[in-house]
């Protein structure tokens, strides 16, 4: 049985190229994240606390929209073979429950020698960016022997 | 009612305080957090597929690890209060299941003009480092009307 | 240890039988069935691109009714110990985030010779039938030394 | 902001297109489709119970591979946009808590008449087949004004 599973190579990518994926954020979303991280601050989980806060109101974590946006990566572009180096997050606003959160990736950079792209990444509402940053992924080539298994 | 979850404000912080917390990452962890992303990447729920690439099986998603990071400044240091403004990653090692992931955070500068600390993050599984990088929050002031509600 | 779990046997069956179970449909119900299935379709998970389409809003997975369908068969109608063939599904109608699903199966056909059961199996959300379709199972039988272990 | 999410329109499907997705199925995720199904039959929770029987040891739920092969359809062939219609299902070998599941689709008629694409469904573990079966969608055309919102 042939596993074909791989995203793109180096070779395939180009400047400007982009992918979205958007998912709405649910309290259920929120709730299972706290699970899963462990992050069980009270403007996340606690109603009553999150009213008084500046945001008037729980909102998502952070690193949800965060996860979000690395699924572009692990699912679109580059999608499955490429390693994530590093992600730089800048958080803008809030995401709140019923939020539909739109992430895009743009390919801003392509580093041949290091088999690197450097993508410029964002997290929306609508139109408002909540998250805005770069990551920077390995990506396989087809004429590295080492990625082809 | 009153609540009483408030973590620590600026002036109660001091350079090179440190704070941890340790999550061991299952099977189940990373099934719920490619549910909650939409993160279906086939190097995490894929187990045949992770075989045959650099990694010889699943590995958790680095913002999971990233999520437990988080989970440090949410609930310790700073602790809720605390607003995320930025958060640089570098993604050093994979992370696997049944791995415990250590995050730990230390102040390394306090700007209290804008109310904000700088954190030296990190999250290794034993001794070695699985993500570096530094976070920026807004921290509450004592002396800031409106930090208190 | 006793094990006291087993459903009907062939000989305990008669055709008009029915038997019936209902769940309500909520979104962490169809974020954890993204999650355990991959499907992570966006007129599942995404509310501003479900809006646009003729649903008008995020409906549950065809399959999670269908799922709400074998839940009945595996545990009350024959319940343990028979095995599932085959299922024919109709999807008729969508299911909503609030929506309870009832699944009622009975019993149209006793194949003695090959130890099986037909069952017609239907999920409503109120009057409205969702899935309608037939199902066949494999029964254990009270003459067949095979099945008593 | 635009959305992008659609999949294929009836007019870029051919007969013998074929996609596929796989997924290692966990404990984990029998548990969770346990819970949101209601289906708690002892063969896919109670080990010891399941030792008893044929399969001797926990089997996963039918409807849980039935799903896998769903998330081809919903993400990827025909994906975003297509309605499920039919689906029939025949279960040919269990699957067992580490198996990986691949599903596979493949179009096999293409009715343009009614805007209907047959699809042949299957899903494997490594060469054995566990289920095989025929799934019937609706497909936006590009000629349907009622497809364009």
């Amino acid at each position: 049985m042939t596993i074909d599973v791989t995203g793109y190579y180096l070779e395939d990518l180009s400047i400007d190229q982009t992918a979205a994926f958007s998912k709405t954020v649910s309290e259920a979303d929120i709730l299972l994240f706290a699970g899963v991280s462990g992050d069980t601050n009270p403007v996340h989980i606690n109603q009553a606390y999150a009213e008084t806060t500046v945001f008037h109101g729980r909102v998502a974590h952070g690193m949800l929209s965060a996860a979000i946006i690395s699924a572009v990566m692990g699912t679109k572009l580059p999608g499955a073979g490429a390693i994530y180096l590093s992600q730089m997050l800048k958080f803008r606003a809030p995401v709140r429950i019923g939020d539909t959160v739109t992430a895009t990736v743009r390919v801003c950079d392509i580093i041949t020698a290091k088999q690197q792209v450097v993508l410029e990444t964002k997290a929306l509402v609508g139109d408002r960016v909540v998250i805005d940053g770069e990551a920077r992924l390995r990506v396989p080539s087809r004429h590295n022997p080492k990625d082809h298994s």
